[in-house]
């Protein structure tokens, strides 16, 4: 989409494009989003434009589109210029910019039946091997590397693949298994409900790996929910429960000798668009629910409505972990579990890490496969 | 306050206090909130009862108060106990708990004439020392900690006094200085505007360090504004604007060779009360905004009026670090900036590093400044 023509009116740059559309651009929005090299620096990726300088009212003195760049002049002489592509990306015209659903499958447990995997190798490998994981990462919330090498602490170099590891108060590396002094209920041998890890901090942390070493014991299958399938039916099942859940802050704490970590949050959580966006979700750590006592049955029946889904067979895939196993999964989407085990029966050892969201995303753009693609220079 | 008697009605529990109040408690909420080695683990922090056992209509056999203990028997069988401390900080009632206020001072320039200050042996070398710190951060959202040895490396220390430290894209550990291959305008020698930093991610760092070792150049002074202080006036003389500011979601970024960070967030950010709960601001990474034509004028004159009061002698503290201060800042609420500097005239080295909200807020309950208080246990 190449552009063809830009009008100057008072407050705006009507701009007209090859295939007859129009995409209005106000002149101080231009103008601050000038990207010479007196206005963003050249090399570091940030505006050196002090934006207060520029006058609200500015108005661009011309306007001229050049192969399909808009060239800008100002009251001072100062010249801008934007090329189509930067602009069609930050246009903000309704409907200009085509919604670009996001790449995201769905899915109950029959679904999984063929459940997504990488290759370790082919991830540490090659840009497209790391690529191949994050997109079933983003489309399912959930891939299983295989072949990884079962030695201690590998984990965090898969992790790293993507970006710098997200620590927490139970470390940077930390070891499943059943121990005694346990800290957490994931470190003895009993079932675990599905949840999302670390739920009572203001942002969970966006991806989980598990990484099996040895796994001798009887029971101890994983669990895994699509959580975005679950609050999809809600919706549909149930949209009273929905919105309850939607709107509701619900506490977590985690409250150990060495920590006191609270936060809340909706158990669904939506993005300002009214997409899914996260669950929050652990029966374990949920504190005392606090609304108004008209709206605590409710808010419980709610919950339970939930709880239910998750829990249910249509939705709960199974699998039993091998050594050199790393399941990696999107710990705002996808809920976790495991079912108790016998650990006299033989050990279980499995280690884990996290990386927050926004590193998965950054990297995600960086190999292309993201928008915006392009960079903030509208060169 | 202690509880005296307890009324079983049909859907909840009506208790009685020695104050003449009564607080409701579901039945359902009580047989959740059991604290029995049963229901909760006796070491570890969390709930074992599965929730989803719990039938939502469930309703107590008998209830009797005695010594402020509330004892529940259920149609199973099961008993729980319930202490009057316990009750009365989870008691849902409307006006039942008193509202705490925030232990906030908000600030102008001249307010801190007598800037908040810690010795750093006293807060490295006991709880009380460390307290009193972490109170100035919390009311003002600043402190600055004296006499800090000039090694470098030392402010991860005084960090880890807190907690553990937050990694991002310029590692645990950043020198602040003028340097070639910057990647920031933090390490270039030009003028700071007042921002927060990392806005371009979905948490901000909560709480900044930011450790002067040699300042021998011209110029450099750091700038810092309470943005609570500017948001409170924006309310008041603007309170369009704040509006505008509070509900839009404001597009930030950060792309380099190694990251592509991008995130959106409301520039000044209400909590669930309409309380403020955090700034996030950055001329330098704001990204082209994205609002509806129909409303990017406002917009542009909302984020204009905010910015002239972040900038107004008015609120904008001056300082210049001296070698051995550290100085220490809810980014969350108070923003930073510095003067340009001449490397020329000599070196300007400071050191900084990042630790979580959470974090911050885990340590003050740790330390019993800041409610809850008890333990998620109600024995």
């Amino acid at each position: 989409m190449n552009l063809v023509d830009a009008i100057g009116e008072p407050a705006l740059v009507r701009t007209v494009w090859d295939d007859g559309r129009t995409a209005r651009f106000h002149h101080v929005w231009l103008r601050d989003n000038c990207a010479c090299t007196e206005c963003r620096h050249p090399t570091i990726p940030e505006r050196t434009l002090d934006s207060i300088t520029v006058p609200l009212d500015i108005v661009a003195s011309s306007v001229a589109v050049t192969g399909g760049t808009l060239a800008v002049g100002w009251p001072d002489g100062h010249r801008s210029s934007f090329g189509s592509a930067w602009l069609a990306e930050h246009a903000y015209e309704p409907g200009f910019r085509p919604v670009v659903d996001e790449p995201r499958t769905l899915w109950r447990a029959a679904d999984l039946a063929a459940a997504p995997e990488s290759d370790y190798a082919q991830v540490m490998g090659s840009d497209e091997g790391l690529l191949g994981w994050l997109l079933q990462l983003r489309e399912f919330g959930v891939s299983f590397v295989r072949n990884t090498p079962t030695v201690p602490g590998t984990v965090i170099g898969l992790a790293e693949r993507i970006a710098f590891i997200r620590n927490s108060n139970f470390g940077l590396l930390w070891d499943v298994q059943s121990k005694p002094q346990a800290d957490s209920l994931a470190y003895t041998a009993v079932p675990l409900t599905p949840h999302t890890d670390l739920v009572s901090r203001t942002v969970q942390p966006g991806v989980q790996f598990l990484h099996c070493l040895v796994f001798e014991a009887t029971g101890g299958d994983s669990t895994l929910v699509d959580g975005f399938a679950c609050a999809d039916e809600l919706r549909r099942s149930d949209p009273a429960a929905f919105d309850v859940l939607t709107t509701t802050p619900i506490p977590y704490r985690y409250h150990s000798d060495d920590c006191d970590i609270a936060a809340r949050g909706p158990m669904i959580r939506l993005d300002p668009e009214g997409e899914l966006d996260e669950i929050r979700y652990s029966n374990a750590l949920m504190a005392p629910l606090a609304v108004d006592p008209d709206r605590m049955t409710e808010l419980y029946r709610s919950v339970r409505a939930f709880t239910s889904l998750l829990r249910s067979d249509e939705f709960t895939f199974r699998t039993r972990l091998d050594p050199g196993d790393v399941m990696t999964f999107d710990n705002h989407r996808v809920l976790h579990g495991r079912e108790s085990f016998d650990p006299q029966s033989g050990p279980r050892h499995l280690q884990g890490t996290y990386i927050d969201r926004d590193d998965l995303l950054s990297r995600l753009r960086l190999l292309g496969a993201l928008a915006p693609r392009s960079t903030t220079k509208p060169a």
